[in-house]
This record gives C-alpha cells, sequence and structure tokens, in this order.
C-alpha cells in the first residue's frame, strides 16, 4: 500500500440530533476531523459564524462544508439575479465561519434551467462570484431534481461550465440509489471532485425522496457497496475528506454522541475495506467507544487525537465459534441446564461464575451482582485475541477496562451496544498465553448424562430502538459476520424487525430484534427477551429428555399444530410428538428448522432447543408470534400463581 | 329517508394490539356488533375455535369473517389440489368459530392462475366445497395481486366461475389506493357483494404494499372518498357489515381499547356521512367513550346496546369560533396576561378560574389542583349546546361528569384524545339557557389597556404519540373541522408530524403535532409544548406593548434575520423592528405571517401573537425549528438561573 495520507472523517451536521452546539460537541468527541454544517442547524444557533467557526476550531474540527445553496439556477432572469444575492449572502456566512467549499444542490424548482449551456453560463456566474471570495461550489444532483438527477449530467454542466472555483460534490445515495455505475467517475480529473458524501440504505420499495429522507444508513448499515463507490472516486484522484452524509430518522433523535461514533466507526470500517489508511484515536478518544453510558459531553480538545497513520487493517478475528455463552443469573438456572443435560465443570477462582458444558458446548452462569436473568456475553473464538482486542479498539470499541486474577486469562470484554460483552478468547491450550477455561477450578461432582445438544445455534438478542443499526455495523465491523436475513414480523403487540448476522461458515450466528416503533405505555408483552438457541440432531429426543429432567417447555397451542399439520401434511404420530412437546416448524425451500422452547427464566431469557435439516438459514420468526404469544401466556399465569398461591 | 336497517358495524382483529382475548375484548368493549378473524391471531390462541367462537357471542360479538385464504389457484393441479385440503381445514375452523364468510385473496404465488376461466373454473371448485359445508367465498383482488390486482377483474373472475357460494369482497384502500372508479360497483349485484371492508388512508408515495400494510388508517382519518366508495357498494344493494381493516403500525402496538373506540367512532362519522342509520349504544357502552383512563377491558356484556335506529346524524356544531381558551396555571400567568392587555373581569362563582378579556378575546385561568401549566380546554362557541353534546356522545365521546352550582351554565365538557377538553358553549345572552359566562362574577378591577388583540388565531397541542390520527378523527367527527394542513418538519430533536384542522371558515383553527417517532431517553426538548396564538392585526405594536408591560419574548437569533434578510429583502428599518422583538416571518404566495413568541410560561406552555396578511393559511411550522431551539435555550438558561442564583 502507498504511504499516502490518511483521508479526513467528516460528518454532517444534520446526521445528528440536538442543536448545532450538541452536533459539534458530538463530532469533536467521537473523533471527527471536521464537519458539514447544515444551513438550518447555523440559522437556529445564537452564536455568529465567526463564532461558530471559533467553537469548531478550539474542538479541534475543520468545517468542510456549508450546504446547501438550492434553487439556484433559473430560466426567470430576475429571480436568478436574486438567488445570487442570497448566495452572496451564504457566502458572507462561510466568511465567518471559515469554510471554503459550498454545497449547491441540483435545482427542484419549476424554473430550474433545462438546457446544459444556458445552466453552464449560471453556474459559471455563480462560480465567479465564489471564487472572487476564495469560495467553492461544489454542484451536486439531487436524485430528484428537475433536470439534473445524475452525477454524470451534474458532470456534463460542470464540464460545460468550466470554472476553477466550480466542481463535483458525489453523494453515494443520489448515484447508487438510482443504480448509477459509478465505474466512470475513475474518469473525472480529481481536481474537479471537491467533495464526496458517503451514506448507505437498505434496498427499500418506496420513492427515492423518501427513503433519502428518512431511511439512509451509515456505510456498513445497509446493502449500498460503498467500497465500490469509493474506488473510483479514489481512483479518479480524490483527496478531500470522507464526509457522512445520513438523513435517518432515529438517528435524528438518538444521543448524538453514540451517533457520532457509531457513524466514525463506519468511516474506519469503509476505510479498511477500501484499504484505505486511516489516522487512530489517541487513548482518550476511544474510552468512550461505546459504553453503555456515554460519557459527559466535554470534548477533551487537544488530547484527543493519535499521531500517525496506524492502519485499522487487522484481518477481523477468525471466528471458530463461540467458545461459551455467560448467563447472567441466579441459583435457578442451575437445574435447568442440568435438565438440558449440561453439567457443571468448573467454577471460577476469583468471579462468581460456573461453567456447565455439555460435550463442546458450554455455557457459564454468573451470580455477581443484581439484574434480570439475561445474556451477559458471548465468547468468540479468536486465534489472536490480542490482535482482535486492538482492532476494536480502531474501531471506537476498546474493551472495558477488567480486574484479572493471577495467572488468569486476559481477556478482552467489548460491550456491544445492547450492553451485551462480547469477549474475544482462546479454549485451546497450545501452550501460548493462558487460555480462559483454565481460570475455572474443576468441581467434583458427577455429570448428568448428555440430552443430545451440539452446539450453540445462534443467539437471539432484542436491541434497545437507537441502537438498532449501529449494532448491525458493530457486529460486522467488530466481528466481521455479515447480514444474512433482513426483514419483519407482526408480533402480537406490534411489528417487529428482524436481522440476522453470521459469518460465513455459520459457526458464530446473531438473530437481533427490534419493535418497529419504540414501544409505548400499553406494553404487555415480554419486554426485550433474550434467548439462547442450542443445537441439537434430534429435538423430541432432547426435548424428551429435558422434560424428564423437569425443564419447563413452553406449550404451543393445538390452533398452531392444527394449522401446521393441514399446511405440511405431516404424519400422525409426528403430529401427536409435536403436540406433545411444543414443537414449532418451519419449512422452506432449504430445509427444515425445529424448536422447542423453555418457558421464560426470569423475566426476559428463555432457552430453545433447535433442529435444522437441510441447509435452513432461518431464525424462527415465522413462528416468533405464536412463540411470542405463548410466553406472554406464560408469564401472565405465572404471575398470576404468584398471586393466587402462597 | 327509508327506514332500511342500521347496518353491523365490524372490525378486523388485525387493527388491534394485543392477543385474540385483548382484541375481542376490546371490540365488545367499544360496542362492535362483529369481528373479522385473522387466521393468525386464532392459530397462537389456545382456546379452540369453538371455544373462541362461544366467547365471541358471550361478549355480544359475531364473528363476520375468517381470513385470509391466500394463493389458492394454481396452475400446478397437484398444487391446486394440496390448496383445497388446505381450505378444507379452513372450514373446519370456521365450522368451530360459527363464521360462515371466509376472505380469499386473489393469489400472489408465482404459479397464480392468469387465465380468466381457468381461475373461474378452480374458484368454482373451491366455492363448491365450501357450499358444501354452508360456508361463502368472499374473493377479494389484492392491488398487488399476480394478476388479479383490481376490484374489476376479481368480478370478472367471479361473475365468470358464477357459484351461489361465490361473491366479492371489496375491500376499499385496493379500490382506491389504485384510483380505480368505485362507481361501477353500484351494477354489481347486491347478493354477489358478501363482504366490505373499509380502510382510510393519508396519500403517501410508497408502494402500494408498504402504503397498505403500515399506514391505513380508520376512515375519516386520511384523504381517501369513503363516502364516494361506500354509495356506490350501498346502491348495489350490499347489506352486509361495514367492517374496518387497517393495518397501521401504531394501532398495532398501541391499547386496543382506545383503538376499537377510535375505530367504532370512524364507522359512525362514516354512516352520517353517507346517511346511513346507525344503532347507538346504550349508556353503559358511552361512558368510557375516550376518557384518557380507559376503564377495565371486562364488557358489561348484554347491558351495552342500545335499540332502535337513532341517527347519530345532528349535524356538527356550527362553530362560531372559540368561546374562550382556558388555561390551567398560577398566578404567574396574571401579569403575563396583563401585559398582553387582557384585563381581568370576572372570577367564577364555585371554581378556582379567573376570566380575563380584551375586546371580545376571552382567557380563563384554573388554579385548581395541581398539574403543569398547559391549555387545559377550548370552549366553542354551539347554537346548541345540548344537542352538539349528544352527538359527541353518539360519536363515542360522551361528556365527563361536572359539577354545575345552581343556576349555572350546564357545560357539556367532551375530553379530546389527548386530555383537553373542548366545551359546547353559548356566550350570547338571548335569554335561553344559562351562558357560560354568567357564571363569573364581575371583579371591580380597573381594566388595562389593550394590546392590539383581535382574537384566538388558534391552539397549538403536541398530542400523545398514540392519539394523533385519532385526534385528528375526533376533531373531523365530533367538531366539524377538516384537515388544511398535513406536513412534516425537521425540528432540532427529531422530526415532527404536524396537521391543522380548521373550519371553513378559519374561525376555529387547530394545529396538532407529534414526534415522527416516539420520543426516547434522549430528549432534551421542551417535551410536548402548547400554544395559544393570539391574533393581531400589528405584531410589532402589539410585542412592542406587551415587552414594555415587562412580558419575557423569546429572542430569536441574528442568524436567523440574516437569512430572512437574504431571503426576503426587507427594509433595514424593518428588519431592525424585527431583530428587537424577535419576529418570525413565514411568506407563500397567499401571503405572510408574522409571529412573536413568549419564552414558556412552566414547563411547557407559552403563547404566540399571530398576525396575517392576505390569506395566508399556515401555522409557523417553517420557522418552527428556530423557535424550538430557543425555547429549549431560554429553558435552560432559566434553569441555569435558578441553580446559579439563590
Amino acid at each position: 500500500m502507498s504511504p499516502e495520507p490518511a483521508p479526513r472523517l467528516s460528518v454532517a451536521t444534520v446526521c445528528l440530533s440536538g442543536t448545532l452546539e450538541d452536533k459539534l460537541d458530538a463530532a469533536a468527541t467521537a473523533g471527527f476531523d471536521g464537519v458539514e454544517i447544515f444551513a438550518p442547524d447555523l440559522i437556529a444557533d445564537p452564536l455568529s459564524p465567526a463564532e461558530i467557526g471559533d467553537r469548531c476550531r478550539a474542538l479541534g474540527l475543520s468545517v468542510d462544508l456549508y450546504q446547501p445553496l438550492r434553487d439556484v439556477d433559473s430560466t426567470d432572469p430576475d429571480r436568478f439575479a436574486a438567488n445570487l444575492r442570497r448566495a452572496e449572502a451564504g457566502f458572507d456566512v462561510m466568511a465567518g465561519l471559515g469554510a471554503d467549499t459550498v454545497l449547491m444542490c441540483s435545482s427542484v424548482a419549476p424554473d430550474a434551467v433545462a438546457d446544459t449551456d444556458r445552466l453552464a453560463e449560471q453556474l459559471h456566474a455563480l462560480a465567479g462570484r465564489a471564487g472572487e471570495r476564495g469560495i467553492r461550489i461544489a454542484y451536486e444532483a439531487l436524485a430528484w431534481g428537475r433536470h439534473v438527477d445524475t452525477w454524470d449530467a451534474s458532470w456534463d454542466a460542470v464540464r460545460t461550465a468550466d470554472h476553477p472555483a466550480l466542481g463535483l460534490c458525489l453523494d453515494s445515495f443520489h448515484v447508487l440509489a438510482r443504480g448509477s455505475d459509478p465505474g466512470p467517475i475513475a474518469d473525472v480529473p480529481g481536481d474537479k471532485l471537491f467533495f464526496v458524501q458517503l451514506a448507505d440504505a437498505r434496498e427499500l420499495s418506496m420513492d427515492v425522496l423518501s427513503w433519502s429522507r428518512h431511511h439512509r444508513l451509515f456505510p456498513g448499515q445497509g446493502g449500498f457497496d460503498l467500497p465500490g463507490f469509493l474506488a473510483p472516486v479514489l481512483a479518479a484522484g480524490y483527496s478531500g475528506p470522507l464526509s457522512l452524509e445520513v438523513f435517518n430518522d432515529v438517528f435524528r433523535q438518538a444521543d448524538p454522541l453514540r451517533t457520532a461514533v457509531d457513524a466514525r466507526r463506519s468511516l474506519l470500517a469503509l476505510a479498511e475495506a477500501t484499504a484505505l489508511p486511516v489516522a487512530p484515536l489517541g487513548t482518550a478518544g476511544t474510552v468512550h467507544g461505546n459504553t453503555a453510558t456515554p460519557p459527559a459531553r466535554t470534548a477533551p480538545a487537544g488530547t484527543r487525537r493519535g499521531v500517525g497513520t496506524d492502519p485499522v487493517a487487522v484481518p477481523p478475528p477468525e471466528l471458530a465459534g463461540p467458545a461459551f455463552v455467560e448467563l447472567h443469573g441466579g441459583p435457578e438456572l442451575g437445574p435447568v441446564l442440568r435438565g438440558l443435560g449440561f453439567s457443571r465443570t468448573g467454577v471460577h477462582r476469583t468471579k462468581q461464575v460456573e461453567r456447565y458444558e455439555q460435550g463442546g458446548t458450554r455455557l457459564l452462569v454468573n451470580a455477581a451482582g443484581d439484574g434480570p436473568t439475561a445474556v451477559a456475553a458471548i465468547g468468540v473464538e479468536s486465534a489472536d485475541p490480542g490482535a482482535s482486542a486492538r482492532r476494536a479498539s480502531r474501531l471506537c470499541a476498546p474493551p472495558l477496562p477488567r480486574t484479572t486474577g493471577p495467572g488468569e486469562a486476559d481477556l478482552a470484554e467489548i460491550p456491544a451496544p445492547d450492553g451485551t460483552s462480547m469477549f474475544f478468547c482462546r479454549t485451546a491450550d497450545d501452550g501460548g498465553a493462558p487460555v480462559w477455561s483454565h481460570d475455572f477450578v474443576a468441581v467434583d461432582e458427577p455429570p448428568v448424562p448428555g440430552a443430545g445438544i451440539t452446539g450453540i445455534d445462534h443467539v437471539g438478542l432484542t436491541q434497545p430502538y437507537d441502537a438498532f443499526d449501529e449494532a448491525v455495523l458493530f457486529h460486522r465491523s467488530v466481528l466481521g459476520l455479515d447480514t444474512i436475513a433482513d426483514g419483519q414480523f407482526a408480533a402480537p403487540f406490534g411489528l417487529v424487525r428482524s436481522r440476522a448476522l453470521a459469518d460465513g461458515a455459520r459457526r458464530v450466528r446473531l438473530a437481533l430484534t427490534v419493535s418497529l416503533l419504540r414501544r409505548g405505555e400499553w406494553s404487555p408483552a415480554v419486554a426485550d427477551p433474550q434467548y439462547v438457541a442450542l443445537a441439537t440432531d434430534d429435538v423430541l429426543a432432547t426435548a424428551a429428555a429435558a422434560r424428564a429432567a423437569g425443564v419447563p417447555l413452553l406449550p404451543i397451542p393445538a390452533n398452531y399444530h392444527d394449522d401446521l399439520a393441514a399446511r405440511l401434511e405431516l404424519p400422525a404420530a409426528t403430529m401427536a410428538r409435536y403436540r406433545e412437546f411444543g414443537v414449532l416448524h418451519e419449512r422452506d425451500a432449504d430445509g427444515d428448522l425445529l424448536q422447542v422452547c423453555t418457558e421464560l427464566l426470569g423475566g426476559r431469557l428463555f432457552l430453545a432447543l433447535v433442529q435444522r435439516t437441510g441447509t435452513h438459514d432461518g431464525h424462527g420468526w415465522a413462528d416468533a408470534p405464536v412463540r411470542m404469544a405463548a410466553h406472554r401466556r406464560s408469564r401472565l399465569a405465572h404471575q398470576h400463581r404468584r398471586v393466587v398461591e402462597p
């Protein structure tokens, strides 16, 4: 890789919630180099442009772009003259801010100029005014522009206008949402690429304006090929900032610091994918990467940034599957795990943690502290846990401070956006650094007979409302997983978004869900359910063993099985067993997914037994509404029992 | 009008949140006659179909429809045979439920039959099976059906199949969203119209499937012409239930009883608009129309319904403008109102309420009880307050119980969905029933000089998240207002939906807003702001008088006025005055809207001075983000002052 300088990383104030002050503080604290300032943010601010510019500089931020000039060109000469005066007022603001580049959007107005030569003439006139003041016009084609709605149409106009103060602004959303080929961007002279804005999106079937204004995402959170967009941009010789312009309904009202950290992570991961060098943050900047409670919003100015061009690009960990799943919970979990065929094989030397094993499947039970029964952590096997943790730090996800006893494995604990911890660890003892399993002292206890569990199939985690897209990016970038399913289903108490991530070999699977709308006061559902899906090759046998050992299995309504019998035409004997154990059965072209769930263990956690046939790649979402209604019912029944029984 | 029987009113379980039990209870309590049962609701329920049928009957509900059969026809004979077996399983369920009509959707599957004759043949075969069991197939064209996607295509197939157990299901959404003309429905034989589903929607620019699945509304909440749809349906001779099938993301997770009451109100208002008779509820059913706290969900079975066909159709009140706006608040409001030129002219005989007047503009201040300073009520002039209140009761919005002293006006107090009360009242004393203003005893106090207030321009009310669409229907139906604006704007802390309602003469205007997404934990904005916009013909003079009298006016940033000066090219002298008093100025083709706001009076209420020129019909939403940022700033400054000053 050539020793080219690291690109500057910028974020538009439109990406972040709050007043301009909130946004600048968040951008600086997250470690951005610069910002795009959106005019309405400035207009609502009591500081003058010069004071805002001073504030940015004090925070270590450059003002890389002021935006936008709208609807400047006009078929009406008087209106065009008025528009030029309006633009000059914008230049005055920029002089105060100390910004030298302004975004001009292609016009959406009825009087927009259609003729390229006439448009170029007006652009030339505008650029002339700008150039006299040392300002550059970055012209951008909105995907819904009246006449100029593709990047090559904007390039036609800019090329024809031929003014040194006029260049292009390229926005990945406008290019990719239209299905335009970014390849030919490589042929644009690099000095005509004034600015590049980056945004991702999920494939949604809606008009492009609504899609753009409400549902943009940070790179890596959606399905756009951002590396494929950036490559020709860089090949053309673009050397300006990589800047995020993401209009998103959730980010607009979420904590701006969390969003800013998420945003910066997206650029670091994109730079990695594009083999760009990036300047790392100093330690102070990384401390509050994605902790559950963000720090006070005071930027530790000056001390924040590191130096050099140390690349992120340590490869993501080779995932050899989950080393363990750690549950937080009390002694009530023991009998359930034993009933599922797990033997208690060890207790931690210094922590209140017990280890249960069945074959190579390991569950830990952490009884320290209060809090509900829940998934506390997932341990993933990494060939080099230390390198994986350093990589996470560079992706704004530093390990939590952690007390390690003498001789214990130094596990890196990375908090995911939902508060669950991810551990990078090694289980096999090859004579290197201490392995985590040695931190446990064997217990002298007879093993219980196994029940056929062969591994962790996946872990299901309901996400905090604001953290869903952040979580997708976190797991993609820090763990190196890919999105393998993206959908939604109608649950009894509202719609639920679902997204599954896994490695290519399907060793590590996460099933993330979130309410489509934030829950309100009427929320009788189980709040934020979580589960661990345990793999078995014979779900009926495993369920039978579990029930015999007293594990409370979730009853499934007869109506479900009646419907299933009609849909799949299964033998009566099979159906009888399904009814007995509450089997949920999904079938698609690739195979079958059979599930049996336990009742809730505490307020939100359950375990599932999962059998896959063929190459079925699902996570039980077709049957989730039935399961959710059943869990709510059993929870109500238990509450009722608690009330009526002494 | 002919003495035809009132139509039965039904609601689909898909409209409501919760388990099937929650939904049936809500539908019964709201007074529906019947339900459509959505198969997935039944499948997730532990009661057998027969038990569900019994439960419906115990609640006084008929099962008017079971739905849906999907993807029945097939170009593959084996698959069609399997689909028929699947349909038979559905018929078994219906036998248990005691339902005789099933909805069949046009197929969306790749193997759907395109040829009308072949499709008709398969429909005939299915209807034959159904007919043998006393079941009717109501065939519906989904707007996104593979081949059959318009109502007339579905009618072609039904007519060609020509089987007595086969008829049409018409869904207003599918007809109106495609822009189909419902007029020719009048020519379909009435006995072939098996079922009619009603749904409204706002005009949204998105694919019809997403629009249908997420954004349907109850009739009267959107922009579809439901009376224009229903008229030809009735002209054809349809006499079955009027049933609601509304897929809506918010309703899916809101309190089902509130939604059910809202739903029933929509049908009553539609029946009124279509001049249909409707059976009223008995008193027990109306008590908990739309109180802020819905009652326990136990249905008072049997006693719920009244008898007869007493129509709703008392016309909505003739609105002669607001009689008063009542603020809840303490003595701190007095100086502000006096500063705005209002004189204290009376105190209520028996309640802790003071009356302030300026010309014909009346504000009441209610100091009873705790709670924040807020808009407590709006009094609207009605020629016959009693009739208006009875009409509201019939629209599931009964008056609150209220203590009236001897000789006092018997005001009907109707709570709106946001908890604000609406009073129907008379101010002019024409010798009839007591007028409300006589309940006040004059105070012996010198009047303050007026400040130019000429009336109540409008009242701005932030709605509870779940109540926005409900509020629109409430104000349209109960007050007889119309939607005059519908939009959204980007506020500093997230997107805001806005909707204005008014009478034709613009005497009564309400500006409703709600966060596009429910607010989360990071909510530094002023929570649920409310305001009363006071009309003036000279906002600068009124603001000058107010400031001279010590009213705290909201400062507006210089950046806003710099931008305004550039946009509107206003004279420097005008701009100087604007800056002095914090004038916000919006201009459109119809005229100008000038506003000056007070700082917050308490936690959420402010007053605005509003001057309109020309026929400007707006509500200040373009400038709302600037105002919101300013209010947050002044609130923080006050909090800070409170902390740092003794």
